[in-house]
Formats: structure tokens, C-alpha cells, sequence
């Protein structure tokens, strides 16, 4: 199963999905992606992810590769045909297949994939004790806000995480300030109980999951500043946590190998936990 | 002609050269490659593009495809079977093939594309008036060192000095020192007539074509200094030009419409690209 995948206009098996040695996704990275969240078979929060991938598009003004509505139906029937009932879907538009130079080529369709996968939750260790994150600086492009291809400092930063036994790398800019992790939003609750993320930016993507979390915080009332925060307030702080399509909220209960606050997953990060599997209709 | 590559272990015709979707340079950039001039049918400075190749794979971690001997045996290889006298040959290597995960995969084979492609020289015009360049912000990543796929900023910069009928666009760092070009180095002859580009270092690409231009620089005695120069200093400068595999050594006449000196290719980059071309046993 999940072995179907939709490339260019078909429906093919997933081994068979190839593209152009050519196509400018493989030679310059040039190309945005989302991954969607699957619950019940069903797309969550899709609406926010294809404004999304319209707005990663625009900003390389790449074409949508089918009307949006069109590209909506051929991205739940590829989680259909899969069967996915819990998991992600996986879009990849790149601007096409010409002969390598660095400009645009005209006259040039867009390339689509989409692929459906499975996931398994979150080990209950996990959820129980917490995730441990390192911090590397933040070597990345200046458009971060960009959901593109061109990942490889994600994939290091994420590499020397795994190496030392960390969930994810957090992201420190020249001012010492966390952006984010290699492939989800970073949070605190400081010392004096205030929730902080980063706003929005050029440094940071505009995570959909934290985009949700955010207005949650708010529904409830809780004390909250979109600001930026430093790795030094991050390990002074009484919580923290992630935000991610694939990690939903998590706590994080070391930062560099050292305990955030008692060392114990917080009450607010779990509290939000709850409140956003609830929002987006599953069960903790 | 020039429609044989070689892609994975064996030569297709190129419009066949297809890889797998999930090829983690389509889905991450997470690969490197060279562009290596061909000359009567002959690789130029091969030595130094495979020493940098294999520096770029080392930083990454990504193993060579094959021994290095071998690589050079069927990159010419790819250059005989397409009958190319003048032009490139496109090296690629990529992490490989696994399902989408940020972390390095384990026990996967690099991925490996040669193409080979004739250039035309660049125009009478442009040898004779110089070529214009525009400047952007430097909006790359912390390691242009490394030769990699992450191409998006070099893209966009490219596509802009395009729109602007300019031949290539200068990039600019925070300090507002010129890094260097989209895909070529940048030179400068300063108002004293000193020689300079910036030394080495994450900021840039070390430049094969570049080194090459640095030896004969100091073979031939001329005032020279390898040090990052400001963008208004090459506005004041009598000369600049840059170097790459493609533009080997071209005069710069003009930076974001303004003259260079009197606006006329200067002697210090003709006397260059000369002895360049002479050094590579290439006619002018």
C-alpha cells in the first residue's frame, strides 16, 4: 500500500514516479513543497496549506501546475488510492524541465508529485518524557519564509541532531536569537509565564501548525508575545515546545543536553497539545 | 548530437535520463556538481574540478559514485560519445534514493548524471563592449563553498540581471562587500590600479576558473590583493571583470547602468583573458 503516486498528469506506482534529469527540481532545487496532515483519511487544515503553496509559488512565480481546486481533488485522491487513513500527503511542484541556465526557462510546465504516506504516532516515551533539541546556527538563505527545495542546511542541522540522539536542531541567527527548528516551529513559555514565538518573516516559515497554536493561545486567553527570543532565554525558560505538522505540539525538555525548567514536559505545551488534537478532530 | 548522458551506471539517451522522485536531490538539493570546460574535444583544468567535486562531496558526506579514476574515465567518456569539441561537461551527485526524511539515509548508492553539452562562444559584441552586471543582495546561504544544488538565490539573482538586460547580477553582502557573481567570480582593478577578489572562505565559491586567473596574476608580476572589495569601490574602480568556466576572463563595463572607468573593456582583463585562453590552448 501507499505505493501510488501522482507525477505529471498520471497516476503511477511509486517506484515507477521519475522525473527528468533535467527538470529544474533536481539541478537548482528549483521548486516548493507542503505536506499535508492526514487524520481519518481526511486532509487537515488544507485550506492554510494551498494558500500556502500559492503563496511559495508566487514568490518564485512559478504557475500553479493545475487550477488549485483541480490540485485539491488529485491530492485527496492520491491519499485515497493509498488508502491513508493516518499520515501526510507530500506535494512537490517544481518550475520544469529545461536545458540547465540559471534563468527561468519560458514556455515551461510546471512539474507536480504528490505522494501519500503513512505515519506512526509519536512513541509514547516521547510524548511521556519529552524531546531533546540541540542548537547549530542558523546557516540558512535569506527567504526562508519560501517553502522551497533547497534544504540542505535543514538536512544538516536535522543530520547532527540525530547524531546526538536530539528530536530536531533549533536555529540560532547572528543575534543569538532561536528562528526555528530544521523542520518545525520553536516556542517558549518564559520565566514569567508568557508564551513566545517568533513573528512571522523572511527568517522563519510561516508554520501552519503554529499558525493554529497561535490562535488557540489566544482563544484561551493565554499571556502570549510573537516576538523573537534568544538561546540564553530558551534555556531560562519554564517550558518549551514544537510546533509541526508531523509533531503537532510537542515538549521539549532539554535544550544542548540541559534540562528546560524541572526537566518534565510542561502543562501548557501539554494543555496545547490537547487543545489542538481536539481543534483538528483526533484524539490525544 | 551531444544527446548521450550518463545517468546511474549506464549511458541513455538523454531525453531518457530520468531519476527517481524521491532522488534526495529532487526532494532536498542534497547533491553537488561541476560544470568542466571542454576544449577540441579535451577536458580543461579537469584536476582542479575534480579535487573541488571532491571536496564539495566531503563536506556533505556523500560518498564519490564511483573512484575518482573512474569518474574521470566516463565524464570523458560522456564527452566522446556526444562528439563535443567546445563546451561543458555537467557532473551531478546526489545523496540517493530514500523515502523523504530530512536525516542522512543509510547504505544508499550517490546518484550520478553527466551530460555534456556544446556552448557557442559569447558574442563579438560582448567582447568588444564588456558586459553589464546588476547588483542584488547576497541572499545565499552560510556555505557557498560548497558547490551544491541549493541553486534558488543564484536562480533568482540570475533571473533578475536577465530582466534587466544585464549578463550577470553581483551580489552584496550586509557589510556591502560584493561576494560574487550568481556564477562566476568578481574582480576589480582599483582606482591605483591594484587587482583584487575576495579570498576564499563560506562566503564564495572557490572559483576553479578564478584560481587559474590568480596564478597568472602573480606568474605575471601584476599588483594584486585577495581581499573582499565594497561594491562602492567597484563603482570607483578603473576596471572589473569576472571569471568563470563559461565567460572564462569578460570585462564589466557597466554595474546597475553606471560606466565602469570609461565605460570600454579595460587592458589589465583583455591582457588576462589573453593569456587565459593562451594558458588553456585556446585562441582568443
Amino acid at each position: 500500500m501507499t505505493q501510488i503516486a501522482y507525477l505529471n498528469g498520471r497516476y503511477v506506482p511509486r517506484a515507477q514516479a521519475r522525473v527528468r534529469a533535467e527538470d529544474r527540481g533536481f539541478l537548482f532545487g528549483d521548486g516548493v513543497y507542503e505536506v499535508i496532515p492526514v487524520h481519518a483519511g481526511k486532509l487537515i487544515a488544507a485550506d492554510r496549506h494551498f494558500e500556502r503553496l500559492g503563496r511559495s509559488l508566487g514568490e518564485l512565480r512559478i504557475a500553479w501546475p493545475m487550477k488549485r481546486a483541480a490540485l485539491e481533488v488529485v491530492t485527496r485522491e492520491v491519499v485515497a488510492r493509498n488508502g491513508v487513513q493516518q499520515g501526510g500527503v507530500y506535494i512537490q511542484v517544481t518550475r520544469g524541465v529545461a536545458p540547465r541556465d540559471h534563468k527561468f526557462p519560458k514556455d515551461v510546465a510546471p512539474g507536480l508529485f504528490i505522494a501519500a504516506k503513512r505515519t506512526k504516532p509519536l512513541s509514547a516515551a516521547l510524548l511521556r518524557d519529552g524531546a531533546p533539541v540541540i542548537t547549530v546556527p542558523d546557516q540558512r538563505w535569506g527567504r526562508c519564509d519560501i517553502k522551497s527545495l533547497n534544504l540542505l542546511p535543514n538536512v544538516l542541522a536535522k543530520q547532527a541532531a540525530a547524531e546526538q540522539g536530539a528530536h530536531e536542531a533549533w536555529l540560532v541567527d547572528e543575534d543569538g536569537n532561536i528562528t526555528e527548528g530544521s523542520s518545525t516551529s520553536a516556542w517558549i513559555v518564559t520565566r514569567d509565564g508568557v508564551l513566545a514565538t517568533r513573528p512571522n518573516g523572511n527568517e522563519i516559515l510561516p508554520g501552519v501548525t503554529r499558525a493554529i497554536v497561535v490562535d488557540m493561545v489566544r482563544d484561551l486567553g493565554l499571556k502570549f508575545e510573537l516576538r523573537p527570543f534568544s538561546l540564553e532565554e530558551a534555556r531560562q525558560a519554564r517550558e518549551a515546545f514544537i510546533t509541526s505538522t508531523n509533531n503537532y505540539v510537542l515538549p521539549i525538555t532539554r535544550i544542548d543536553g540541559r534540562p528546560v525548567g524541572d526537566g518534565k514536559p510542561g502543562p501548557t505545551a501539554q494543555r496545547l497539545r490537547t487543545a489542538y488534537l481536539q481543534a483538528t478532530g483526533r484524539s490525544a
